[in-house]
């Protein structure tokens, strides 16, 4: 049975190849998405995507791939510096997350410096553009070759 | 005719029973809405619940408390440490509130310690497990019982 | 064809003329929607009008509104100065935003000195009561004049 | 067999309901044992108070019990705040404690702010007046309740 | 009797449409006392206009204003950061003044984020351009209407 | 009916006479209660003496003395500076208080220099060695004189 | 032989019975040497008085009692917080002073707080009113009774 | 005649044996107390033992054994960090006392790094576990062969 | 030939009269200047008055009376607390001024307390109210008088 | 009956005349006084003179003109900066005091810029030279003739 | 055509050759603006001059200069250390200003180290005396020669 | 004709020979008082002596000093760390000082390093016993013969 996968995305990603594409790059957010799951494909993972701007339904989409052993490429976006409810989602469920920024956060306005998630994620991936995603999605896959009831 | 009280969850409450038990018990939210319930009736409140991980739908359930004079019982979860607009919607609609924490957030994380809800609150309740629930249930009727009309 | 706006009201905003009168007034908010769209009638604007508590739902409508070329009246309530999904909603989208606050929120408690918003808005207008949303409604009807492409 | 708690109370509530009505309610201490008792028969438990204002005799009284499987509502008045023997006393013995308050301790002078006792007993409850002794034994007796051999 | 109403505008504001139109816009300042001439007639109010770089004499017009019952649509420009003869003049005369900023002040050079005369005005509206001064009118057009003798 | 005084000692003053007579005297404790019982006598006071080292005892005595109205004479040796649970007694109870201190506080160890107790007694006396019970007898003598009703 | 002793007031006590009586109290300073003198004759002491607002005489009377062995009970006023010269004097003559405050100098002004003198004088009495010279009067005489050669 | 010495234990230390044995070790207080009998015999002391948790029943003691010449080898608890009182017990009565802790007090929590009470003993033992009890005899009875009339 | 003499005052001095009148009195600047006149006029001097709002007036005034022999007495108002133009001018000119201000300003909000002004003027008069201007004058003629070329 | 009034002066203004003429002119104090008492005369006041380099004079003298209801002119000269005996003795005898400086004190050494006494005189004049004594003495006149019961 | 250049001089520049001749040299401000004009006519520059100790005219100058091209040399005088106005007048007409000082600001009183205008500037000089005005002279012909059209 | 000197003893140097001979010597004043009256006369100056407890009378005599040429050694004792009226006495009179101190003053308590005498004296002495006096004498007479007219 293959393996899931689930591309979550954050409040204004949406907004993907409209907004500041000096800092985000030109492809939109669908773009990204069929990529990941082209991506998916060739790795032999059962991809999804799923997009939201409330912090909720986040935390919803975080609990669900936790209980169902779903892996998670999830770029938290503005909710990075200040949800402490997105932490407990991921902590509390178990969840395996890999967290992606599109930009270097670490080279942008100080509020962008500090994410409350990376703590409870297995890993970050930040500043290498949309390819991030793919990264992602390839430690994803790299560890549950090496994990493979894990 | 019975007085009305609302038992009132936040983010991550939901997945009571499986996340971290060592801290948060065994028992699932629907357990804990089920006694509070049976306590309810048992107390001649008529009782309702509410959970969601959404900040927005907690402050209309808070609003919607106070302008109907609804007591509540509420576990504000990760949202007690960062919103102020859940205090300006208990604050604002004048709701009767008993906080609620399962676990003693004062022996945990430091960004746990401080809660922005409590100055508005009646009183807290916290480390005593899921009981924490009913004793804030017993907290309100013991309340109306003494102030009929309050 | 007529040009759009949106009324759009952050968390708790909608008990106002049952909340704190001294500071707010005693009209509704229904009473402010309504003086709104009769403005906005007036000036050959099509208005319609929206609050939410949920920082997602708002963030959703600055998005719309700003790839759908609405000019927005947003009263951010509580969420000015905790949010930064809200400022990257608006810079993302390139909305057209006016700020409003009912109270002069330099008088008020330190903490709502600072707002997260302004720096991406249009204009801010403070103190002037709810005739704030009815000017914000001018300025955005009299750029929309000066900028018919706009 | 019966299980048996013990209501045990710190310096100076023995002058409960003659000093600060306004803080601490009108009731006297032997009011409060009495409701404490009955609850107790009505749940089933032995139940004994005790009160002193030697800190020495709260220290016997906390070991014997937490050596006897006792589980104990105290309210260690002044002593929070000074004793590190209390606190020894109740780790070392493994007592099953519930601190109380009955006035909100986080809401009075500076030097009542921090308890020394809170992080070695199993929770707190505060601000809920004399109401708040019933809830602690109503939380030792749904322990009892969940953990028959606890 | 018609009310009286002065558009007093403060250093460099003769400049209006010369310098930095990306900041300020292209209309002079002359367009703009013609625009607030022809608001004030349509709201019924006789506006007279001012400008001048010398802070002695807006302190003249202020006091006259104040004195005379005259409401004041103020642009202080510079001397916003600097003047407290300019607050003495408006807090002695008892002016009622609306402060005008054309630009977002808080969203420039750190020396223009504070004005020592906002604290003794009614309200502020920055950021919106020349029309700023139009809803300033329309604020003290209805200010006046709903406090006739006021 | 005779006026009743308690003449209240604190740990280690029962050593008084044997420890440190360069600072203490060379006078007992037996010797100074003597002396205060002949000179309450010849005041007509009905003198009680009681000396104890536990700090929950002299809370009992200060309770007491409080609740009956007896005036107290009371040196709190080495527990002025530590405790709190003695300065709730005073202030819980009402208890009419003179503080001794028979060596000057302020001539000695620094931590000896401030005393938890002193800001809830009528007044102070020190450095006059056990002369100072008698003086301090003789105050609240004087004091219930003119107050015969206090 | 008579011992002799001498009350010394310091500047503004004159001043007694006219100042601050919520203070100071509203017997004038001759009422206070009358009664001092009076309970020197019955303990069998010759009694001086001397008051001065001169700091000069003040260690001239200080100097001269030290070198005659005359005790002293001494109020030094405001300059208790100021005169090292003062303190010299009681120092440098071995002087026997008790001193005296009339008001609880430790919850008065900041700069009353701390005293010059104290630390060489043999005793403090403060806050028990003008009882405190009779107070001090009777230290001076059980001493001289216990140390006849003194 | 056997010169005689006290086995003294603070509070909790009845514990020993139940209590946190990887930094207590198992043995009990009574084991302890029988091989420091045994260690006193073997030395020609007459040795007695005695525990409590009341701070004034060790201040009791302690000046006992001070006021008889009993050596004292004791073990304060927890009232080590926080007692004047015990401290002038020993001082006052001249007290021999070597302290004991079983445990390294200064690589536990930082409130129990300071001892109120090594200042006044002749010497301090810690970290050395139970062993530290005989450790102390051995320097009591050493003491005394070295200075037989001490 | 008459001497001659200015009385100068700064921004806001003719609101006098209508303007706090508990800290300022009710005379008018009017009776203020007339009451000047006539005093200089007894003097012998020939008395000008000037009022400005305007810094740059008060500069040319000042250096007018400074290079022609003109004492001033003024009353900076506001820009004594900023304005280094007007103490260049006095000490550029040589001028020969008396600074006066009617109310304390060491008693008033903490900007007002430093005066750039003071240390190039001869003297200053403070909190004597609008006597202080007749003070000023005789001042400056006793000055005049004893230094009839000066 | 006439009003009087005293021309107060403190230590080393008897110098006057010989001390520093640069800063202090060239008339003795003689002259100053003689001057004193001539305006005194004219302005129908009863005026006396004193000098003191004695702080406890000066104490006595502002006692016996605050308790007549005689108005001071008084330079306290170096004890303005040190004596709270000076200031004592204004506020307790309630004396109505115009200090005076002849040099301005602000312009000189950093330790005669503050002075103890301004803060309970009714105003201060400086830097005017002896003229000074003369403008307060018009000033207490003034004073006067406006509150004539005063 | 000739191109014009303007000699601005600021306040209490007008009292060159009178004021402090040891700071700013004997030469009159007449000297000074005669051998601007001699230079200027020798570099092929008409050349104007004007003086004012008013900002406001300053700040009208500059703006007609700058909005006409021509070249400024402008010695703000005082108000180099306080005027924004004066900052804006240059930036705001792109008016080309060489700052000048005669004395080194920098070397004198702490308040004149810092100057608001000179970031505004195309360059600065001080502290050459007089011969300041004539190096900014060729400094602006030397920038016209290279940039013919500029 | 003799010059003449003077030495002159502050407070509680009449104390000297009775008071800390540790510090001060055996010596009495008289014995100091011979000696520099001898070595005087040795020196052919006329040497007169006075001391005085007041710090008025210190002034008193510096002045006269100063006034008449007399040559000083002088003891401030305590008034040298709080007098500025001795140190205005010293400046103003004209006074040619040598200060003397018996002890190293800057090896005692802190409030006694500093003098405010100093600054204004020829020279200082101190921490050389009584020999300080001896020295300063001649100090003065080596003056003398190198200044004859001095």
């Amino acid at each position: 049975m293959a393996r899931r996968i689930l591309i979550l995305n954050g409040p204004n990603l949406n907004l993907l190849g409209r907004r500041e594409p000096g800092i985000y790059g030109s492809g939109t957010l669908a773009d990204v998405e069929k990529a990941c799951e082209a991506l998916g494909a060739e790795l032999g993972l059962e991809t999804s995507c799923f997009q939201s701007n409330h912090e909720g339904e986040l935390v919803d989409k975080l609990q669900e791939a936790g209980l169902n052993g779903i892996g998670v490429v999830f770029n938290p976006g503005a909710y990075s510096h200040t949800s402490i409810a997105l932490r407990d989602a991921i902590a509390g469920s178990g969840a395996d997350v890999v967290e992606v920024h599109i930009s270097n956060i670490h080279a942008r306005e100080r509020f962008r410096h500090h994410s409350r998630i990376t703590a409870v994620c297995r890993g970050m991936i930040c500043g290498l553009g949309t390819e991030g995603y793919l990264l992602a999605i390839r430690a994803l896959a790299a560890h549950l070759e090496n994990n493979p009831q894990g």
